[in-house]
């Protein structure tokens, strides 16, 4: 079961005006669920999203990445439609997969009367297996019928694939007293490690946000959000995360970072994405224990950032979480072999920084903390939701990564997955 | 059980001329367990190591490069034993664990009358708890009276941690006729990825090797062996690599490269040293699985080994590989995010590349090979040893490294550890 994450209320997903969702089931990959998803979006829109890094990345990925390049290039609310299928990823699918790809969005665009590229095409699931394209060919026109401003939950349920709960959330806030809605969903739950995971997350606001402003903040939100999770270590081939601003609010033009309203905007997009993010987390293959792990007083982001994953990454950190097992040893190891991947922790002195789990400070000078009782440890490891601090005392950078423990039911998932 | 790993047979373990070991159960952790080892080497023998990369390297670790730095600044023959505990690694110990490192290695000068920094100490355990010093002290004059050159076999088993079988190798040769011996330990299960592992290991030769030219081919043979697998990506804090040529042979003395003998005696070194840093894979954690993933046509050897290691460390590759499931979209996922660690990698052209299984082509081209079946690819991971070869074509550069799967009692041996 998910760690800590709140049943989704429909009736709290507040519509995004300009923006429509419509599902069908397509029978891609399972009989009688929900796969398909299209989601329309009105005319004059920002819309800006960040991708895999991963040299493997999917056909749509790549597509995506066209399309939203001719945007730049030409009109810039050019686009105008999401289309994402579950249970196939369309990866490792070579010249076909890309022809797959183009042939959903060309069906698609001749279905709701759109140029071809103002179609951004979104696929998870399996990798390396052919998209059945007369089945999603087939679905196109129920989720285009479907499409109502009020089917965000269900939009969030269709997305998921090994994700036992659908994740969204909503946020409003007032700017110059007028009302701004953010609504957003994501999915995932194993191949996840920034830059980024088998995840997909869009998130949309009714403000109206100009897209040089908006493309700028959409990295350095992922950068502090979807980038900061990691449930295995394993960067998908697919991930995407998209923003969508599409203007429709009252409130005036977003369009300097000085303008009214852009830091309460700001933040409260952030909000939602460090809570989809999260909730990918609280939902991780296998998880039972949500933990936080703070990097502080490092010489840079890069350092506190490979510190933070070098422990939440660690099967033996993860092993120790899951059974409650307050071993600050394989913490310490982690922080010692971090410099493998970021040079300058070389010189990293380890009699100087101090280890905290919860409040406790439980390791300094190099060794156990002198008043650190395991007692104290164990009642923290005992929760579900479980902070770890390291304090380096080498500069004033901090970095938070979110991860979950590694358990029996992960095997088990990762084990059976496919068969 | 670990996967195709001999017993070891102790007649089958030749002494070498200049060594002897003497071993003792000191209870250190465990009642009546052996758990503490000398080993004595005898005049003139020239000494190697590298160590672990760990910024949190534990106190022994630092007393030995201290010891080895000394022996180079002057008397080249310097170093005359090493000790080695089980059952506590003195590491995360601050500046008590360099006390008792230190102390130990003065008890061992005095019972056996040599230079206190002639001594190296070596630990392997729990991380963060004091040295039991009395029951450490107390059972060095039993180790010593016990000292044989006939003990190798025993002293495979004291080394021991999580290992589930002790770890030997013996290689003979002739270089001119004369008949050379190379001897060698190794212990680790867990914790195991290079710049090493938790893992020890000792191989010992009567050849002459000249202290310059040891020191040379030790950091390369450690580079092909021990540097090459990984049970879980997690780099120890204790890792260490020591080669002993003791010149008690009647071979003429090995100095250079180009001597006779050279390249017979390094390449039997390294067959012992790949035996036993292959069997540490092979008695890995919960391994059911020995995976030998080799990658040629890279640019550098820094492309090869970052590829192998990113499919080798891949939970989802090895929890894949535990169900026996030929996922081979895991493995290309891996391959493509290799670049997060490897920066040349940004222009890796993953339409260029093939992936064999076995014998057996599976991906070309961006995706799936055009006549792969995939029983074909069931029949290979049906199997307890499996090959996994890519060849980029992009250089000429090949390496391999070894790894095991990840299976339920991974968790399990992880998740009791220490409980």
């Amino acid at each position: 079961m998910p760690v800590n994450l709140p049943k989704i209320n429909p009736a709290l997903l507040k519509p995004i005006q300009g923006i429509r969702l419509g599902w069908t089931k397509a029978f891609i990959k399972k009989p009688n669920r929900k796969d398909l998803l299209v989601i329309e979006i009105s005319d004059h829109s920002s819309v800006s999203g960040v991708f895999t890094q991963n040299r493997f990345c999917a056909a749509p990925v790549t597509l995506c990445k066209q399309h939203l390049l001719a945007k730049k290039n030409g009109d810039v609310n050019h686009i105008k439609a999401l289309v994402i299928n579950t249970g196939n990823a369309n990866a490792g699918t070579g010249e076909q997969g890309m022809v797959d790809a183009l042939t959903t969005c060309q069906h698609l665009a001749k279905i709701m009367n759109i140029p071809v590229n103002s179609i951004l095409p979104f696929s998870t699931g399996v990798i390396l297996e052919h998209l059945p394209m007369s089945k999603l060919l087939s679905g196109l026109p129920n989720a285009v019928t479907n499409l109502s401003d009020n089917n965000w939950a269900d939009a969030a349920s269709t997305i998921m694939t090994t994700d036992i709960a659908p994740k969204a959330y909503c946020t409003e806030l007032l700017i110059e007293n007028e009302k701004v809605t953010i609504t957003g969903i994501s999915k995932g739950a194993g191949m996840i490690h920034p830059n980024m995971a088998t995840m997909l997350g869009y998130v949309a606001t009714d403000a109206h946000i100009s897209q040089t402003l908006l493309d700028e903040i959409t990295k350095e939100i992922a950068d502090l959000s979807f980038n900061c999770i990691s449930v295995d270590g394993d960067t998908s081939t697919n991930d995407s995360f998209i923003i969508i601003a599409t203007g429709k609010s009252k409130v005036p033009a977003i369009n300097h970072r000085t303008d009214a309203g852009f830091n309460a905007i700001f933040d409260a997009l952030l909000e939602t994405s460090q809570y989809l993010a999260k909730a990918i987390i609280r939902d991780g293959e296998g998880a039972t224990k949500f933990i936080t792990v703070t990097v502080a007083g490092a010489k840079t982001i890069e350092e506190a950032k490979t510190i933070g994953f070098s422990i939440g990454k660690s099967p033996l950190v993860k092993t120790a979480m899951f059974a409650s097992d307050p071993n600050l040893g394989r913490v310490l190891a982690a922080i010692g072999y971090a410099s493998r991947e970021c040079k300058s922790l070389e010189d990293l002195d380890t009699t100087q920084l101090e280890l905290y789990f919860g409040d406790i400070l439980v390791a300094e000078n190099g060794g156990r903390a002198k008043n650190y009782q395991e007692e104290q440890g164990q009642a923290i490891m005992n929760e579900a939701e479980i902070n770890i601090k390291v304090q380096l005392h080498r500069g004033d950078t901090e970095a938070t990564i979110w991860t979950c423990d590694f358990s029996y039911d992960y095997v088990k998932i990762n084990a059976e997955y496919r068969t």
